[in-house]
């Protein structure tokens, strides 16, 4: 069975093309509060688990270790967009623990935000490993290696503790034992693990409400989570949707997006979590089905944030002339 | 219904992502050779039929008037990079109309082409409408309009008279009256209209057969799908998958993208064209599936030029690092 289109885009007075995917919203006990598609197909989750990888650079205490205030553990939880004050920062967190930009191992690509990367060409420039969108959680990876005492070079593989920490933390968030079978290689060359889209929500729903977790990770997944809500620029950049997701919960509301379509968020008042897959990649089909979400989530609790995450559920397309073309949309249910 | 998956996405063993769609390969007379998924339906074909839009150049006298060779008639049915051989092609062009770059209205943006787009900041440029994908295009409908004696500004406009006789070979090749429900706006603020993929298809088979068409339109679509074939660079780009795709057919095989995941072409030696659409809009998947209907084209009459084509219907996916994470591929039927 195939899941539902989720979001629709537009031309004229016609759908053009259209977005299916699934989408879990669930407490810490599991409880499914809201579904739609297949919720227990396992899913890579690629970035949208940032912040389950950072809890060791906090458990660990690297975090206080070498100062993360909210806007280094944002960075440490970031898909960034290669600005200056994104790459800043990190070359700052990289000298806190005595190291530089030679220590990162994620590649190096043009920034994400194509201002940022002319910017640099403009300057003659070429990108190095800090303009990397993961360059942050890098930082953050070796920042707990050096802190651990133990080696950095080889810190991506998934035999290096600091992988194996990360992989812990997700297995104990998620209940899922990632075997070979679940396992593949991200974007950055660390391990990614493929759980359940409703594993992943219950996973963000035990950080919130600091159920069925140990005290000290759900205060370490709180910090986190609160940083990436107070500093939402840092986790992403100027434009993005995980900024103006963020900044219409009022800090009631955590979003991260990963790659490949999906979306992984929290609403810590409600003790729920969500997780959400594109089926086919597309990032920005997951923005707006996160903006539905969200309104759904609010719609008979507080009406005002629901409007506002309708807002967002819809966009309107306009080309290279500003005329209006058509419109990005939820699909209705 | 929905549609069958044309194409998958991998990670590790996983299939990450899939791209549903609809292919129609049709003779013609309207015969459906091979088909999958909806070819009812209409769709938007975007840039994929650039080639009936530039059939009044050749059929107005005014590609022969300023001498419009290969280069050139591929550059009027081109969504082009915006490379510096686009660009200085399409204003020499316009300079052979008595006009310049300021009587293009498709608007400007930053040429597709990453590298070119750098290359200009790099310079301190910013782009003009000569950078935009359909300049090429638009100079073609501008040197048509000023070889008939019409008004250059406003040929955008549906009711000018380029835009009524792109409509009429559109509407003449696929037997399709486009209404107001069948009409959109492009991007580079033309009409497009939506028909059904099986339409485009027969369209594409009228004009390589010479059947259910004049002989004059079958005459100016063979010798623009000609030149599109023998300079496939200036109708696309560096790297780009319709020149992959064209070189693979060593001279035999033409095709041509359009925006959210449409394909055309036509194979003029068996008479067949062909069109399909991404459902969801992806240009990833549209390259891999024409490849794909290629490959299933020829597969028991040319057995070398199949494997070509199925070369190029995988793709290996590697990370910024350089190491393999999965691929691209069609998903088997």
């Amino acid at each position: 069975m195939s899941n539902p289109i989720l979001v629709e885009v537009t031309r004229g007075s016609r759908v053009e093309s259209r977005h299916r995917g699934s989408v879990a919203v669930v407490d810490a006990a599991g409880g499914i509060v809201h579904a739609l598609g297949d919720v227990a197909a396992p899913v890579f989750p690629r970035s949208a688990i940032k912040v389950m990888q950072a809890l060791p650079l906090i458990e660990s205490g690297a975090a206080d270790r070498y100062g993360f205030g909210d806007k280094e553990l944002s960075l440490a939880c970031a898909s960034h967009s290669g600005e200056e004050g994104h790459v800043a920062l990190a070359a700052d967190l990289l000298r806190r623990a005595g190291l530089d930009e030679r220590a990162l191992e994620c590649g190096c690509h043009w920034p994400s935000d194509s201002s940022a990367a002319r910017a640099l060409a403009r300057q003659g420039r070429t990108p190095g490993p800090l303009h990397n969108n993961c360059s942050g959680k890098h930082t953050g990876f070796l920042c707990t290696a050096v802190a651990m005492g133990e080696a950095t070079a080889g810190y991506i593989g998934a035999e290096h503790p600091v992988q194996a920490r990360a992989k812990a933390a997700m297995e104990d968030l998620t209940g899922t034992s990632f075997g070979e079978d679940l396992s593949g290689i991200d974007g950055c060359s660390i391990p990614t693990y493929a759980a359940p889209l409703q594993s992943f929500a219950q996973g963000f729903a035990k950080l919130v409400s600091g159920t069925g977790v140990s005290a000290e990770r759900a205060a370490a997944g709180q910090r986190l989570i609160a940083a990436c809500v107070a500093e939402p620029w840092y986790m992403a950049g100027t434009g993005r949707a995980c900024v103006a997701l963020i900044e219409a919960g009022a800090g009631r509301v955590f979003v991260k997006t990963g790659a490949e379509g999906v979306f992984c968020g929290a609403v810590p008042e409600l003790g729920l979590g969500f997780a959400l897959k594109i089926d086919d990649g597309a990032g920005r089909a997951a923005e707006i089905s996160t903006a539905a979400t969200l309104a759904q989530i609010f719609r008979d609790r507080d009406p005002e944030m629901a409007s506002r995450y309708d807002g967002l559920a819809q966009k309107t397309l306009k080309n290279w002339n500003g005329m209006v073309v058509g419109e990005l949309r939820a699909a209705k249910a």
